[in-house]
């Protein structure tokens, strides 16, 4: 993703984009070859986009951090002694602290602070952004301003930016929808189709509106790009990871197994556990969550949790009646 | 669908559940076959449910009725004399009158006056339900007495309903949705992938907030099984109809080539239209709808249509700044 954000910025003259990686070997490669081989083949960094290692070289007015949430911790501790600026910081980084619970934004906020934050989130796979495919995001920030120079920066014909208030709704809206992915891959896994799986993301946005808001949140962020938007693409994508993870277990494998095969990190598995216990420690309703945690976590059989699910008391969805 | 309702409702032992069926040929084969060959192949119709195709024997508690739009108006004139009962009625039936706008309630209204009436609607492909593949609803209607009743009726253990007051959102909703799904369709034909995709259906959710609250309906069932939840499932299912005609027009084949080839009925293709112009006379902007609008009756180039809604002026999605 941090690829693919050089190159949105690049196609931009007036910019100066430098692509920092950290790795001096890598660094050297991707400046020979200009191309990231790993992530994204077949795309061509353009000549404007500098290449560097050294994160002194980095100066900037403005940064945009893809850091994964597991990584960013040490990583700020071990940058903030040579931060260069205090220029406004991007985050496209999805996802919560295992341990803390702890947003992107709050992470940043710890090491860097006085620093100003946006989140620029939604539906956004990094290969299509990179490739040129169309794409409408959100720029959430506190300060009104930085919301709008996000939006003014990444703007352009097929990448589309809206503005947004809400940090904390963008930011646990991109962590929560990968339970809901899990969820969903669990239905694809035991081959219930279109109808089961569209309920479960609409019951699955639900709890996260209900989750989001006990923390904050705008309710209105989750019907938007970097809620439902984002939860349609992870959980429709055939690519989506935490999605993967679920079909494997809908289909009997189990999740130690999983891990153990694979170096892969899935999301979708700790924010369930995270969210399970927060949600039952303030009496959150979260049962698609619990589901999930309970399938995952205590080996409950998937079809079990499904007939649960549907079975439980009948509900009003919408109006005064509640 | 209304098959799939008479089985739905007859594996409560306590439901005496009639089929009707207009045509006698028709209801002769059913039931000696037990099986609607034509819609639902290899579904046994099982032996409880009662198959005539005389309505004066249809008199009952309440009536399920699945009569698509565009024949239900000649439809309900000519069965109205006949009418046994005056129990209250349960419409399955997606879509806006192409002449006069007016939602099934309305219609049904028209010509059975005091009859009470619930939309059952939602992610719902017949074929699935049929099947006993898992499937949750929204019942709405003004009478919350009926509305519970719906839900009681219909709920089992592969069939969850949730109760809604929003009988106008809902039916809204489950027509609008089509205009989304040729939108989708189109960004399918176009190539234009996962994340523009998701963007568009979430866009296009926010214009029918937009258009269906300007008449009376409530936000919260477009964020709901009856909104979000079909919206998921009509753009994204290879089968929707609606989608596969946008697919078509993607790829650059006309509409009127297209209808000239089937009898196909594409409901998106007339709500889009209905939509466009009652949005133009109210001043209501429905961006998605007016480029549905100019590619299929004006002709316009998708790619362009595409390029004029990623480059609009740029917009605040969430938040008091508005």
């Amino acid at each position: 993703m941090g690829t693919a954000c050089a190159l949105l910025l690049a196609r931009n003259p007036e910019h100066r984009v430098i692509l920092w990686c950290p790795q001096v070997d890598r660094a050297r490669l991707l400046a020979a070859t200009r191309e990231n081989e790993r992530f994204l083949p077949g795309v061509k960094i353009p000549g404007p986009v500098e290449i560097t290692a050294d994160f002194k070289a980095t100066a900037a007015d403005a940064y945009v951090l893809a850091i994964p949430t597991v990584y960013l911790r040490d990583a700020l501790q071990r940058l903030r002694p040579a931060w260069p600026t205090r220029g406004p910081i991007v985050s496209v980084i999805k996802g919560l602290e295992r341990e803390t619970f702890k947003r992107p934004s709050e992470i940043i906020a710890e090491f860097l602070p006085g620093s100003t934050v946006a989140a620029l989130s939604g539906p956004s796979h990094a290969e299509e952004v990179a490739r040129g495919m169309p794409a409408s995001l959100v720029a959430a920030s506190e300060i009104r301003g930085l919301a709008v120079d996000v939006q003014r920066w990444f703007s352009q014909e097929r990448f589309r930016v809206y503005t947004s208030d809400d940090l904390i709704g963008t930011e646990l809206a991109a962590a929560l929808k990968n339970v809901i992915a899990v969820a969903a891959g669990i239905c694809d896994g035991l081959g219930f189709g279109d109808n089961a799986k569209s309920a479960l993301m609409t019951r699955g946005l639900v709890e996260m509106v209900r989750f989001g808001c006990s923390l904050g949140a705008t309710e209105k962020t989750f019907y938007g790009l970097a809620g439902v938007g984002d939860v349609i693409t992870t959980c429709v994508s055939r690519h989506g990871r935490n999605r993967e993870l679920g079909e494997r277990i809908g289909k009997g494998e189990k999740l130690d197994a999983i891990l153990a095969s694979t170096r892969k990190v899935f999301e979708g598995v700790w924010t369930a556990s995270s969210v399970y216990h927060f949600a039952l420690q303030r009496g959150i309703s979260v049962p698609v969550t619990t589901e999930v945690y309970r399938i995952l976590f205590e080996g409950k059989d998937p079809l079990t949790a499904a007939k649960d699910l549907m079975t439980r008391d009948l509900k009003h969805e919408s109006g005064p009646w509640e």
